[in-house]
């Protein structure tokens, strides 16, 4: 399905030749993410502003052709995996921070800078942005915006929608617009910024970014608890998220990600227990003892096996390295990880992870949970190993994706929807909720070219 | 103009004899807002379910007859005033607290429900909702997801579109859904939830609410710092907001509404200055010291005339009592305030309130300015006390929102848009966006028969 003729000049009149890929060689770099999905785009353009970005989508409309935004293409769901026949538009030549404003808590970048460079760029003036996923130093903000990013941090300092004030984009019929403003109160009309962020670009192309700044906390002190097993260790942490002190990570491992990361890395420490927490506080260094002591008495308790208390930075790394470990030890296990980010509310922690690992059993098929328990957001990860065990665990995924949502969760805390969990949308939203998103869409991209089949069924 | 008969008789089967208020001695309690507004509904209906909402929505749609939600009717923008011709519903009935789940962090509510009771609710299980509106004993959690209530905990806290996970509402097709989740996090679709708030009851109505809780820290300290001027403030501001203490509350009071308030009550101890903020910090027992020792020290600075510092809740009280003394003061000035809650960057509060206080010399009116300097929402309130002062008032209000725009502002931080500030919409956001908004509203209602004339201009 190439190209028409009349889009493939236009093309050239928007783009020089250095901003538009054609050869296969080059566009073959655009064709995957991190998921299981593959498509060949006919085009690849690399714009610079967001004039640009209109003409683009104007032209891409005119001739009904789908296009696909992407960052860092580190997306686990095939969001930026393009459709048969469409142009890439990726950003990454959009890397600009335009403005840091401390005064005003905020910052102004464009969609292609990296999560880490903007850090990067934070820490002299003392700030950070929340958003932290495991892909900093790739994903850019663009994609965090996409999906709705949102990583550790986000259980005491809120993930991508948490953090944004504004945003300049292109919508579907090729009309720019602004939404949202520099400040971090706004009730002046409907609000189009959170709806654009987790939309996984099928309403708008992002082109400007307004980001709210969180100050950083001088001093970061973790502490290490191991319990008995899953039920005690999620009992703590309805113990912690219900006192004052929210910590600024609650990670939770199962016993099998702790085997899994002491096999790996015998040298790491890793303890061997039921269920295990990592968490960690932070402040200034007058008041980071106190929050690390109200975060240990709520840790104690029926089951708790051992605490361990870290006193300077480098007991902090000891204490994260069965974490840093399982990473590592699922990339040996297989290289067909089956990636799940699903969520429930912290009290239904002990039946998702009794639940999981029963349908692991029932399908013979290796599974590891662990994550950021104080939102209730599990990565559930299949570690199949063979064909036979790869047909098994997607056989498994339905099942799984039903238990959550009869626990009261959700498919996606911080991944998003892509292609992998389009068809079970029907399972999580009725259809009158459907409906209201599909009239969305079609309000913002009437003749459906931005991302065509992603995140609705 | 009446409502039709056959309307009339579907209202009489949807709803018992004393959940419809047909006479106009009943109906009058529901013509008014807080605003200047006034439009008696042709009837008022209570419901008490979901399901009758979904019936009541279908039969307005049916006879295209308007319908206006109600809370507890504490706007001062006009959103809950009717349009002519309309059905009032007021949710007054439906005030429920459904389930409080500590654990999870959160409390699903019906709309009705006061602010007030629902924080007396919470108290004993050690949480807050977090949107504290001076209207708390009256406005209900459907009134302030409404209009996107705050209050001077949102500068640590947020405000209502930040606590919100999750809505059960009814569109104006008559279509009954579910938005959101019961967790904290959430990448599955895109976010209804937070589109309906803020939305004033134009898209839907709002029959139950999922609400994020937050801990409440034992202790609260306050301090009052006095500066030579507004800029001097400004600066202390900035710096506040800078350091990794965020305050629980950081307002800030202009000179003549300090001359107002020392006015109005000789023995509250208002003292005289540029300007004055009062501050809050928020902890447990052990840290609440350090907290108000970090503020202070970002307190302190250029201009500086006074700081007093808060060692227990009696001191506190006296500090905070120049801020209750300016309301009553107000109400003895004049009973025609032009109350406004425009917010700009924070780097931009000296030249919001040297602007201001030009346009009140310019225009020969008085005015003040008080509010929530930590979000730089501040409340620009016109005292008029006589009928050439209320036109000139009125004159005033379009330079005034220019002039906010301008500092790169927005016309409301807390309150809405109703009828008040429908007609400066245009100059707040572009055709583009508020065309995008208007599509929306056509998708959720698709004979304009919620709440029309809000809003949107």
């Amino acid at each position: 399905m190439p190209l028409p003729d009349a889009l493939f000049a236009r093309l050239r009149e928007i783009f020089p030749d250095d901003a538009l890929a054609i050869r296969e060689t080059e566009r073959r770099a655009f064709a995957r993410d991190n998921s299981r999905y593959e498509q060949l785009p006919e085009a690849v353009v690399f714009p610079t502003s967001h004039e640009q970005v209109e003409v683009l989508v104007r032209a891409c409309r005119e001739h009904r052709v789908p296009l696909t935004a992407r960052g860092g293409g580190t997306s686990s769901t095939g969001a930026a995996v393009p459709a048969a026949g469409a142009v890439v538009a990726s950003f990454i030549r959009m890397d600009r921070i335009l403005h840091i404003a401390p005064d005003d808590r905020l910052a102004v970048v464009q969609p292609g800078v990296t999560n880490e460079a903007l850090q990067q760029a934070l820490a002299p003036h003392g700030f950070f942005w929340a958003p932290d996923p495991g892909s900093a130093p790739w994903c850019t903000v663009g994609g965090n915006l996409a999906c709705n990013a949102g990583g550790p941090r986000a259980v005491k300092y809120g993930a991508t929608r948490d953090n944004v004030l504004g945003l300049r984009a292109v919508a579907g019929t090729g009309a720019g617009f602004v939404a949202g403003t520099h400040t971090t109160k706004d009730s002046t009309g409907y609000d189009l910024t959170r709806l654009l962020v987790g939309s996984e670009g099928t309403l708008a192309l992002v082109t400007e970014a307004t980001l709210k700044l969180t100050p950083r906390p001088p001093v970061v002190r973790s502490l290490r608890a191991t319990y008995r097993d899953t039920a005690s260790a999620a009992q703590a942490v309805a113990r912690i998220m219900a006192q004052p002190v929210t910590p600024a990570a609650l990670e939770f491992m199962d016993a099998l990600a702790l085997k899994l990361a002491r096999d790996h890395a015998p040298d790491a420490d890793v303890p061997q227990a039921g269920a295990l927490l990592l968490i960690e506080v932070d402040g200034t260094p007058e008041t980071v003892g106190f929050a690390q002591d109200a975060v240990a008495r709520a840790a104690r308790g029926e089951g708790l096996v051992a605490l361990d208390i870290a006193a300077d930075a480098g007991e902090n790394a000891a204490l994260w390295a069965a974490r840093k470990a399982l990473s590592f030890a699922q990339r040996t296990v297989t290289e067909h990880k089956i990636n799940e980010d699903v969520a429930v509310p912290v009290s239904r922690l002990p039946a998702l992870v009794d639940g999981a690992q029963a349908l692991a059993a029932k399908h013979a098929v290796p599974l590891v949970c662990f994550g950021h328990a104080g939102n209730g957001n599990l990565h559930v990860n299949l570690l199949p190993r063979d064909v036979d065990e790869i047909e098994r665990a997607y056989a498994a995924l339905p099942e799984l994706f039903a238990l959550v949502l009869a626990l009261g969760g959700t498919l996606s805390g911080e991944h998003g929807i892509g292609l992998v969990k389009r068809e079970f949308m029907p399972l999580a939203l009725e259809p009158a909720t459907l409906g209201l998103m599909r009239d969305i869409k079609a309000a913002f991209d009437p003749d459906g070219i931005l991302n065509p089949g992603k995140l609705l069924p």
